[in-house]
This record gives structure tokens, C-alpha cells and sequence, in this order.
């Protein structure tokens, strides 16, 4: 059963909510990493200590495990003497009792011997054959990491939805995981439509441009937590799209193709996209600038973005389309980063359309952060981007931003923030 | 020829410097890779493009492409005739040239035909027959994107040691890039060592631990643009570690260990790094606190860190002193992330050793933030690194940190940055 199909340009919200409606973004599936591939990778399931982190009592320093109540009085000037009986050495389990009046060797990481409860450090005592003479008392536990202290059996020590950095890594180790359960990453297959693109390396014939949609795109997803299959060119002639979106749709969990201005994809893409599978073409156009041309389909619940051909355009309908669907399938919980800017200029926005302004960042002596657009000339401009910093948005009901308006600008990079603000 | 050779604690500044002296961090080598393989990857050469981007002036519209001086005085109610003279599609060199009089159709991103130097959008026109009526004049070079407006030939479009993100991947494609030369990883053979360590996943017999360091290390290596190699744990017998050490120099050009704490890395370790090569162990241990049992060689001009084996020391002792030398070695330019912060409590130094104090931030409502230690405990917790946003530093001369004093904290991560600030 078709939903809604609206054949004309919807508004961003309407877009969105439209998308909603048909397909719900949640994680592709989950597979076991050994821990050696879980650097950034995302945890699948809540953590839980099978054991105490550490598993049995420590001693922290070089000296003798002793019980604290036989140290008591010792001081520089008046020493306790002890008993020899033994010594613990690091990775043994201890056979040894230290009973009242004895003292047992041990270095630091071993594991306390049975009845001692303290451990007196090395440069507190001085040996004599067997003796020990101790000259600083301890209290009890003195010395002593306890069995459970850093992590206890039954404690969460990591939450589903965390990006593995080495220190949740080093978590996983010390519980004694080899492999641990995360989120497979969504396979995402891209490509580019136009009889005007050319694959980078190749001869540039008269008329012709290099590709540069399926290979910013791959990274981006990517950058985003997907697995990125790029299938290069695509000429956007039924037959030859037909074959390419059923192989694609056959293997990804996404599909996302970009341009087709010669034909325009409001006219092959969906009309082939139409034939493959319900409901098929959901939003054939946004009222957004820039990026109208941007159509979406769900075939077989898998969503398939067909962006514009612009590559600031369609890395820009990216970021506010596909990203946070994608961060969703790879199981991330990810928030748009904004700041709060000036804007250096009066902005208009393209009337009827949700309209994104790319612009470069820069704060001022006052500790304001000044917004200028980046002059995106013609939004087939591929440089703007690598340029700007974050846009800023103007609603469809605002006439305009105004010189000095307070404006949300949303970053593309974290360490864009941190740049700003040092 | 052995240069200065201190068998003594070093200062934290001495330990740098007698490292620079020793071995010049650097590149280790380029190489090329794909496109498809280069996201995130270093560039190691400045990228000047060999063309003009786009290559020939393109239309930005549907229209007719015109002489500009031919549609002037066209308005809503005065057109001007014009003879179409034929059809210009992407992708092709157009074989007609537009004398005066004349227009030819054109689609969006085909090359703007000889003769002619503007587009008049459809919109504005009304056909019939072969004539087409033109009721907006066009300046000269309207919707027309000019050969070299974006990029130029011979621009430096990218420095070398930018990091590739999607969009530096785009202006690659842009200007016909299939591979890119970027600088090669630093390869680091990792091990641990110690005879209570355990590799996660086997089983844990009495007095062990899982080891945390091979782990925790492999990860914060590729974090920073290292290849990582984990060699696993090795047993601190002179004949194993030297059998090991001799591999890993091998292969690697730096060499990690980790750990050792029933015999000392201060003895077996450093005792068989000075068998190998010249100049052999030039750090015996640093006045630092956590990490002062940290030897550093130098051996057929790579180095070897032998770091603590608690987890959060050797994690810091990576991060203050392996991972600028990975950086400049992976050809990144990195700089500490620091913010101002207040401190919470007072805190003390460990007599003559410079400290470093985790910190976790807050942000107040007055807008200052407010560092709080993260109680270590011991030095072995794991737990305390993934709790901590970053770290404080306690110098030599100063007797404490008071409560309300202003801290620099240098951060673990940039989002900790974003997650304060926004």
C-alpha cells in the first residue's frame, strides 16, 4: 500500500516528517569485533563486569604484607620485629598464611597472602636474615588495591551507543573480552549520474567534468560510521539505472546516487525507482536552497537519496538528510554542534525555501563570533565547503537575517569549536 | 658513539630534550593511495591543480545561451526575437557558435557554445517555431559559471599535512585525482609484559589480570595515525624479551612495551636494549607522577618507550610523550587542547615530580568551568582515564594548586570541548 506521495516540492519539516512516516531509522544489526578492530566502532550491548577489576587484593608498593595491628607503635626510633615466612611474587597465587608476628615478602601487583591485611613499604623496614624490623606502623588496608575497587563483579562499566576510544578499550581488556558486541556499520553504495562526468584519472574530454560526488560522498559516509561501496558512474538511461539501483539495493542497506542533470532525476531515477518496489518515491523535490532536486524513495525498507548533482548542494542535503540516518543505522546517537554567531551581513533568503547559508567563523576581541557567508558563486563550487566552517539556516518565514542578528550557525567539524573558542 | 647517558630520574623537560637530541621526529615516508582508501589520511604534498575547475564556462540554468548585447532593451513587454540555432546537452563540446541574432538551448552544466557570453533562463523566454522570444535582458556572463571560477589551474587547492575529510576528498576528484600522495603510517610494534598479565579472552588463574596496555595502546596509536602491531604479551626473561625486541625493531619504526613489574623495567628491559644498538637507552626514568618507571631508547634510530604497566600511567606517559612523536612522524601537525579552568579543591604535587591530575569539567552557571580530580585511587584503574576529560599539570616549583586557582587542562578529545562550551 502507497502512503502519501506528494509529486510536488515539499518544506524541509514536511520532508522529514514524510521520511518518518516510511521507514524508521534504528541499527542495521550487530557483529562481534575482536578488540583489535573495535577502535571506533560502536558498543551494541550494555557492558557488565563478569569479575572485580582487580580479582583478588594488590599490593600497590615493593614491601612486606603484613597484619596492621602488629605494626601498631612501630616508629623511626622503635621498631616491631617480624618473621620472615615468605615471599609473593607477581602472577602467583600466594600459599603462604601471615599469621600474628610474621611478615611475607611482596612486590608491587601481587596478590596479598591469606590473613595479611596491610603492606609496610620496603623503605619503612630494615632486614636482618629473617627477621623484619618494621619502623612505621600501617593502618588497615594500607597499601592494598582491593579485590573490586576499579570495577566490581556485575557493575556496567560501558553503555550501549559508545564510540570505542582506547581508554573503553582498555575497559574491555581488563574484563577479559577478546571480542566484544558492536553495531555493524550500515553498507551504503553511492554513485553519480550525468553524461557529463568523468571518473577522476581518466582522459577529460571537451565538455566533460571530473566526478567528484561519489568520492566526497563515500568519505562522508564513512566520517558518519558507513560502510561506503562506491560504484562509480552511472549513465542515467533506464536500462543502465534500472540494472545498477536493483544490484545496488540487492547488497545495501542504503543507496544514494547524485546528479543527473542532463535528464534530471526528477525524471529517470524515480521513474525507475517507481518499478522496483514499494512505496517507492516518497518526496520528489524539497523547498530548500541549496537542494531541491533531491528525491527519496524507500524500496524494500531500504531509503535511497537521489541528491543534486552540485557538490556543495549535495554534501549539504547529506549532512541534513542522510547523516542522521545513517548515524542512526551504525547505532551512534550523534546532536547537531551549534554555536551562536553574529551575522556580519544582512542575509535573504530564496523566497519559499528553507534557505542554508554556508559560512566561515571568527571571534572577535569582544569574545562575539562573527558569521560571514562563504560567496558560494554557483553552488557547483567545491571549494566553498572545504572553506567554511558550519551555515546558518533562514527559515521559510523569515524575510531575512538581519547585520548583528544572533543566529545558531551548525558546525561540520567538533574541532571547529574548539578553534573558536581557545 | 653514546651521547649523554643520565642514570638518574630526569625532569620532564630533560627527558625532552635529551629525546630531541637523539632522534629527530619526522615523516616516516609517503605513498599513494586511492581515492577510496585516502579519507583521513595525511597529505604530503601541496596539491596545485593541473586545470581549470570547471573547464570550460558552463551554464548554471535550462535557457538559451546568447549575446548579452542582444537582449538588451528585452522586457515582460517588449521581447526581443531571436533564431534558435540548436541544442547544447552536458557532456558534449558544442559544434555551433551563437553569431549575432542567434541563441542556441542549453541545459544546466553544459559548456557555453562559441560566441556566445550569457544565458537567458527559460523562463524568461517563450518559443515558437525557431524563434525564440526573449523578455529579460541578460548582462554579460550571467548564469554562467566561468572556466577556473572555482579552482584556477596552477592553485595550490591543498597543503601538504592537511588531514582529508570529505571535502578536501571532493577537490581532489575535482581536479582529476584517482590517487593521492600521503604520508605513510608509522608502523608500532606494541607489547606487553609481565608475568601476572593474561591476554582477555584465556582463561585467568589465580593472582593474574587480563592485560589492559597492548589493548588500550594499539587503539590510542591508530587514534593518532599509527599502524598499529600488537605483539601481545611477552614474558621479561632477558632470552624472550630480546628475541622479541629484535622482531619488533625489525618491522617497526617505534617499538612500545609496557609493564614488567615483577622484575622492573628498570632492569631486564633496558639491560637488553643496550645489547641491540647504539645509542641504546637515553632515559632511565622521568620525575613525573603517574609514570616514573618510563625508560626511553633509541636503536637504529627508532625509538623504544618502555612505559609503566599500570593502565592510566602508561596512558598518560603515551599521551605526553609517544603521541607528538607519532603525530609529526604520521606528518600531522598537532597542538595540545587546553581550556582555562578553576580548580575545585586544593591540590598537592608529589614532591619533585611534575604531577598530572585527571580532571573531569564542568561547566557553572557563571560560566566559569570547574576542574574536579578524578580519584585515582591506585594508579592501575582503568576506570579512571574513561571517566576523565582531561588533566591538570602541577609544576616542579609550585607547592600546590590552590582551591579557586586558574588551571590550564589539556583535553583528551575535542568533543569534550564542544560538550563544555555549548
Amino acid at each position: 500500500m502507497k502512503p502519501q506521495v506528494f509529486r510536488k516540492l515539499v518544506s524541509v519539516d514536511e520532508a522529514k516528517r514524510i521520511f518518518a512516516q516510511n521507514f524508521m531509522s534504528k541499527p542495521v544489526g550487530k557483529e562481534f569485533a575482536p578488540l583489535s578492530e573495535a577502535y571506533n566502532r560502536v558498543l551494541a550491548t550494555n557492558m557488565v563486569s563478569p569479575l572485580d577489576i582487580p580479582p583478588f587484593n594488590r599490593s600497590t608498593v615493593d614491601g612486606y604484607a603484613v597484619k596492621a595491628t602488629d605494626t601498631f607503635g612501630a616508629e623511626e626510633d622503635h621498631s616491631v620485629a617480624l618473621k620472615l615466612i615468605g615471599r609473593v611474587n607477581v602472577g602467583e597465587t600466594p600459599r603462604i598464611k601471615v599469621k600474628k608476628g610474621t611478615a611475607a615478602e611482596i612486590v608491587t601487583g601481587a596478590p596479598i597472602p591469606e590473613d595479611a591485611d596491610a603492606v609496610v613499604m620496603v623503605e619503612h623496614t630494615v632486614r636482618k636474615a629473617q627477621t623484619i624490623l618494621v619502623h612505621q606502623s600501617v593502618s588497615l588496608s594500607e597499601n592494598v588495591m582491593k579485590a573490586g575497587s576499579d570495577i566490581h563483579e556485575g557493575e556496567t562499566v560501558l553503555k550501549k551507543g559508545c564510540v570505542l576510544s582506547p581508554y573503553e578499550i582498555g575497559v574491555l581488556a581488563a574484563i577479559g573480552l577478546a571480542k566484544v558486541e558492536v553495531y555493524r556499520r550500515p553498507r551504503v553504495v553511492i554513485f553519480s549520474t550525468g553524461a557529463e562526468v568523468v571518473e577522476p584519472g581518466k582522459l577529460l574530454e571537451g565538455g566533460k567534468i571530473f566526478d567528484i560526488n561519489a568520492h566526497a560522498l563515500s568519505a562522508a559516509v564513512a566520517e558518519c560510521g558507513g560502510e561506503p561501496i562506491n560504484m562509480g558512474i552511472v549513465q542515467d538511461q533506464s536500462d543502465q539505472m534500472k540494472t545498477a539501483l536493483k544490484k545496488a539495493l540487492s547488497t545495501a542497506d542504503v543507496v544514494i546516487t547524485s546528479g543527473g542533470v542532463s535528464v534530471g532525476p526528477t525524471d529517470i531515477i524515480p521513474k525507475v525507482l517507481d518499478t522496483l518496489g514499494k512505496p517507492g518515491v516518497i518526496i520528489y523535490g524539497i523547498a530548500i536552497r541549496p537542494g531541491k532536486p533531491t528525491t527519496i524513495a524507500i524500496i524494500g525498507n531500504k531509503p535511497v537519496f537521489s541528491l543534486p548533482g552540485h557538490p556543495a548542494s549535495s554534501l549539504l542535503i547529506f549532512h541534513l538528510f542522510v547523516r542522521p540516518v545513517l548515524a542512526s543505522m551504525a547505532g551512534k546517537k550523534e546532536a547537531p554542534l551549534t554555536v551562536k554567531a553574529v551575522s556580519s551581513e544582512r542575509l535573504f533568503p530564496t523566497r519559499g525555501r528553507r534557505t542554508y547559508i554556508t559560512v566561515t567563523l571568527k571571534r572577535e576581541k569582544s569574545g562575539r563570533i562573527a558569521a560571514s557567508s562563504v560567496p558560494t558563486g554557483l553552488s557547483g563550487a567545491i571549494t566553498t565547503l572545504a572553506k567554511a566552517d558550519g551555515f546558518l539556516v533562514i527559515h521559510e518565514n523569515q524575510q531575512f537575517i538581519d547585520k548583528g542578528q544572533i543566529v545558531d550557525v551548525e558546525l561540520f567539524k567538533p574541532s571547529v569549536h574548539y578553534s573558536l573558542m581557545r
